[in-house]
């Protein structure tokens, strides 16, 4: 029988249609293998992309030219700019503000065949230091109530470009999944004075169905609830509710914890388009006892159709525990 | 610059992003136009799908046989299963239940090249009191709370056959989307004693920059934040809050409207694929007077990626007043 779960958070139900059950070789995504040699986010063509903000660098090279590791740009095509001011405004019913905000992208390596799953651990911790860095400059901007950081890899998940990258784009309203998440776990700390997150993590360590993997201070879990197959969230053990608050040794134990997983995935499901994303406590927000930061990864294998767009409800073919199993017997980088 | 919209009942917030504007022409999605000759949905086809539980026939011809004009039919791979029990329980944080429900299709027509711009509007006025008469029934069942009423048009929009054809999903708990209109509805009401749909629906005819048409008692319009590009919905002008209250002269002019904005949109943007939802009062909502049905129809033109999935906002670089100016110049079915 298929079953109805419900997220302990956000209160969304999904559906674990068993009745459509698939193996992970199921999954016929195309996988994500760049073809390409050169392009905007290779070495020596700095010139094609905004100047950097940010940049991992060897000694004696310029900004804006060859001798870095990792670079952060505005994007050339933003989603909202970083000019202006909010100058919000009604129209009858409706409510508008000027499209404020930041949109960076952070070129993750030089090497146009690289990914985060095969780059070296101190690479990828660079590449979360500099997410650290940029949240936390962003966050001197009044006009930003929080950042987002995500990735989309591979075409299907809505990359554009296949040179391995992520980006950041900074908000002047905390987004909608993120309210929702704040709002659920205040009413649990309210009831319970514990955080819900912290409570997530005690059960499912004791648990283990939906364990993947515990290292370095984190736990890679799959979600009871999840939306989409083999969605993997990654959380601190350590109660913590803003991830730039993370020290750098916690990030470069995160940077193996997520290198970790990545190459598993790519083995099991076979270098699957996927997104990430990273959920943190807004910038001005006080009440921190309730939230615990995490990672959120959903491979792209399956499609969003009109029962989820008009209902919220997602029905998922493969059951977490199945997942968390089939990921947990997957090698992971040695 | 790009502008940040909020929709006036659900509180969601979209990105108008001009910098990344696009003409329709500039969409390159894959035109939907069927291929397959004959499938499990064409006639003569009916042993291959579960047996009938409504159909148009011609008189004389037997249930399950040749010789109908639609039939809607259980879904042979369903969602929710229809025998048993809700049974909820916890497991300590979590909460889950059976996946109880009724999932049935609707094969909107024999002829397996038609689609619902094509099919003449007796036809697709046929479908339209089918979901009707359907609807009613699924209500009597004291174990469903809601029916969600969609079609899945084309591979990219999630269509597994391509033979036209909607789909019907009972469950046992209203979807959190319509429970979020429900809440603004019910918010508004509170404030005003006013319906936001009707309130909406008189604010957009006198403004008129995103009407695209009115004809037959229905309001074609594109909302003011839309998450998609060329979103666009269908709502009665007069008051009322569930789809199957509708007469059927109401859901023969339906018919013309829905047909009529199909065609265009298949001219203007070459046949996409695309869903529609049709979201209506839940089955046991006494307060009726806050809520308004209507039909929302997404063309498929762009990706979700990380962005979107994790904050909730949705980035369309097509503002709703260039869609409903170009559906509008669009000739409709004469």
């Amino acid at each position: 029988m298929p079953e109805l779960r419900k997220d302990p958070v956000v209160g969304r139900w999904v559906i674990i249609a068993t009745e459509r059950a698939r193996r992970p070789s199921d999954f016929a995504a195309e996988p994500v293998r760049p073809r390409g040699s050169v392009c905007a986010f290779c070495e020596g063509q700095e010139a094609q992309t905004p100047p950097e903000v940010l940049a991992g660098r060897r000694p004696n090279t310029e900004p804006n030219g060859p001798g870095w590791t990792y670079r952060v740009v505005p994007n050339k095509f933003p989603a909202l700019r970083i000019e202006g001011d909010l100058d919000p405004a009604g129209e009858g019913l409706f409510d508008k503000m000027t499209g404020v905000g930041a949109h960076e992208v952070v070129i993750e390596t030089p090497d146009h065949g690289a990914s985060l799953a095969t780059l070296p651990v101190d690479a990828v911790a660079d590449v979360l230091l500099a997410f650290r860095e940029r949240v936390l400059d962003l966050k001197k901007d009044p006009r930003f109530a929080y950042v987002l950081v995500f990735k989309n890899h591979g075409e299907a998940a809505g990359a554009s470009l296949e040179h391995t990258h992520s980006q950041l784009i900074a908000t002047p309203i905390i987004p909608i999944m993120v309210s929702e998440e704040l709002a659920g776990s205040a009413q649990y700390y309210a009831l319970k004075e514990r955080c819900v997150w912290c409570d997530l993590l005690r059960q499912e360590r004791r648990d283990g169905r939906r364990l993947i993997l515990e290292s370095q201070g984190f736990v890679t879990v799959a979600p009871f609830a999840p939306r989409f197959p083999f969605e993997t969230w990654i959380l601190p053990v350590r109660h913590r509710a803003a991830f730039e608050d993370s020290s750098e040794e916690e990030l470069r134990g995160l940077a193996g914890v997520l290198g970790d997983f990545l190459h598993r995935m790519n083995r099991l499901l076979g270098d699957p388009p996927f997104n990430f994303m990273l959920h943190t406590a807004p910038f001005r927000e006080v009440q921190l006892e309730s939230f615990h930061w995490h990672l959120e990864i959903i491979p792209k294998l399956t499609r969003v159709a009109g029962f989820e767009w008009g209902s919220g409800f997602f029905i998922n073919p493969v059951p977490p525990e199945g997942a968390a199993e089939a990921l947990k017997a997957t090698a992971g980088r040695s």
